[in-house]
């Protein structure tokens, strides 16, 4: 259900031909009102995507209406006509929906530097409005699937259950800081303005898709579009509707860690006592991007010299002689020499944890990455995406 | 021959048992003179080795006697007992020469966190001592070897062969910015006074062992030390001593960069027209630390989209819809959109160029990687380092 459980939303998926496999990859999702609110964060990449130039101009007004979104080709660095192709699909779908193309979002991924076929592209667009349905949601989560195993999709419940939040994502690789290679709808019927839409959007992604790091890659396409209906009549406050929206945000997220291209292991990756956040944060994530680290955890070996060795190139404050390093809750580093004996640091379940103790404030982050392995080499060589 | 090559040097190399294989360990390379002057760049890492701690006072006044390097162990993140370590070898060789502890230069390179055994170290100089020679370059090369496939050294001659240089160099992985898991040693026999080493030193690596980036990981015990004999009686004028010293240390750095950990390819990366040379070596970074770009090289798939995504990752200045990109001279992307054909492009072969037009300057550079292979996860997860 996800993006169709809040009242006042419809989607369809649908195989149109773009992917080869005849599956699902094309997706609708139209918001019924009675309110358009909307917020949307995209990538930081400054190659950016030929949808994301297009949306980019769509959401400034705050209104959105639809979002459609495709697989089987990121439309990206495919030049004017990839621009084109984008703005007839939102024509196509405004036309029908009998909106304004300008408050239509447009999200694709797949393969950079391939043109889609615009002729698929318009005709889905009649097949997707006529199997929109308040129960499409699962049918839309499906069809923006590329590498991933899973779709993914969550609800959060508001207090009392009257309001809630839908979402549904895609990603399997190509995670990184500031989104990536990410397509994500988030639904509500909560009555939410623009404004508030957008600074709650900023605050729930700042902690959850931004602090996922798999492979330390940047994508072109990554976009995040959260759309209010009102249809539930209530409005919550800013504070719970944020915290609801940050749960549901953490959840996808994790959820696109579980299923990160070739990963054994999740790590989660703690910096303690921190002289600011940002400052934990950049610890983690360059614990995040060593390749080293990710080998060795691939490998169960509780290499905590390589997560020094990582800490050590970042700019925050602490002093190199006297860090502490947990893995799994044991102590194998304190004040930057051998501690507890790494052999009890049992690396074989998926999930491991990373605690590094700063000793240099009381601010703390999480970044979340995987491990390196054979399986991520062989997905990422052996297919081009 | 390599650091021995130029007069007056001597070195050795031997087997102390450090490593379990019992291969070659420990190696001494001493500058009997008349001149001693030297100049050393370390790691740019803030969590720093045991040697580098020590060697960074060592080499203040601009005077370096010997370099004294063990492999087996790299006495980093070893606490104060580490760091007595170190001292003890730097007195035990300074007794053995007649000169100042204070002037020898201390190395150590394997695994972080492993205490070196201090009685075969100490036992060690003496062995190393007995066995200086003028022709023990080849042997001190191969003690500093961990991963390294093959020692690596090399010779540049000065005009007229009326001075030379040597080097020796040991890493093979973990190479990153700012010099990474790799120790270096340097020695002529021009006279060349302190202050120029260094400034010719700095020019040297700046081009050479900065712009190779293997992995994006950074060592904790990076050093390279230049030590000047004089014995050749002849002043180089300052631009052909730094024009040579570049020569080896960019033969150096390749030898490095084709024998880097599990790797099929190795990979140059200019960048053209750049507004500066900082961009230019920015934009090739970011390119030689994207794991999907370099898994893409090691599948034989001339990925142009992921070079552009990670091109936009960076802050040079450059317009995102203007960009071109050639792989082993094919233009695959012109206008940031697809051009000649890929399939023209044959990685199969070792060499890979990939070549970044930005049309935003003048400035250029080259940055060296390697692809990410099947054999570096398996390298760098069965095996501590």
């Amino acid at each position: 259900m996800s993006v169709t459980h809040p009242a006042g939303f419809r989607a369809a998926g649908a195989a149109v031909g773009l992917k080869s496999s005849g599956a699902k990859d094309f997706a609708l999702v139209v918001n019924d009102g009675p309110d358009f609110d909307s917020a949307t964060v995209f990538t930081s990449n400054r190659c950016k995507a030929n949808p994301v130039l297009w949306s980019e101009q769509v959401v400034k007004d705050g209104v959105v209406r639809a979002v459609v979104l495709n697989s089987g080709g990121a439309n990206c660095y495919t030049g004017p006509e990839g621009f084109l192709t984008t703005h007839r699909v939102a024509e196509e779908v405004g036309a029908a929906l009998g909106v304004g193309a300008g408050d239509v979002v447009v999200c694709s991924t797949g393969l950079i530097g391939l043109v889609n076929d615009r002729q698929l592209l318009v005709d889905g667009v009649r097949v997707l409005h006529s199997r929109l349905a308040a129960d499409g949601g699962n049918d839309a989560a499906e069809a923006i699937m590329t590498t991933d195993t899973v779709s993914k999709q969550v609800v959060v419940q508001g207090p009392g259950g009257a309001w809630s939040i839908g979402g549904m994502a895609k990603g399997a690789g190509m995670l990184a800081p500031a989104l990536a290679t990410m397509l994500v709808v988030i639904t509500t019927d909560a009555v939410v303005p623009a404004g508030q839409l957008d600074a709650s959007l900023r605050a729930a992604t700042r902690v959850s898709f931004d602090r996922l790091d798999s492979d330390g890659c940047q994508s072109t396409n990554d976009t995040v579009t959260l759309m209010a209906s009102g249809a539930s009549g209530v409005t919550p406050t800013p504070e719970e509707f944020t915290a609801a929206l940050a749960e549901l945000c953490t959840d996808l997220a994790q959820q696109l860690l579980a299923d990160a291209e070739g990963a054994d292991h999740e790590i989660a990756i703690t910096t303690l006592n921190a002289a600011s956040e940002d400052e934990a944060v950049e610890v983690g994530r360059s614990v995040a991007r060593s390749n080293l680290f990710k080998a060795a955890v691939f490998g169960k070996d509780p290499n905590w010299g390589r997560v020094l060795a990582s800490v050590g190139t970042t700019t925050a404050a602490f002093d190199p002689a006297d860090l502490d390093v947990a893995m799994n809750g044991v102590w194998v580093c304190r004040h930057s020499t051998p501690a507890e004996d790494p052999a009890l640091v049992d690396l074989g379940p998926r999930k491991v944890t990373v605690t590094i103790d700063l000793k240099a404030g009381d601010a703390e982050a999480t970044v979340w990455t995987n491990d390196l392995t054979h399986a991520y080499v062989h997905e990422n060589s052996a297919y081009s995406s």
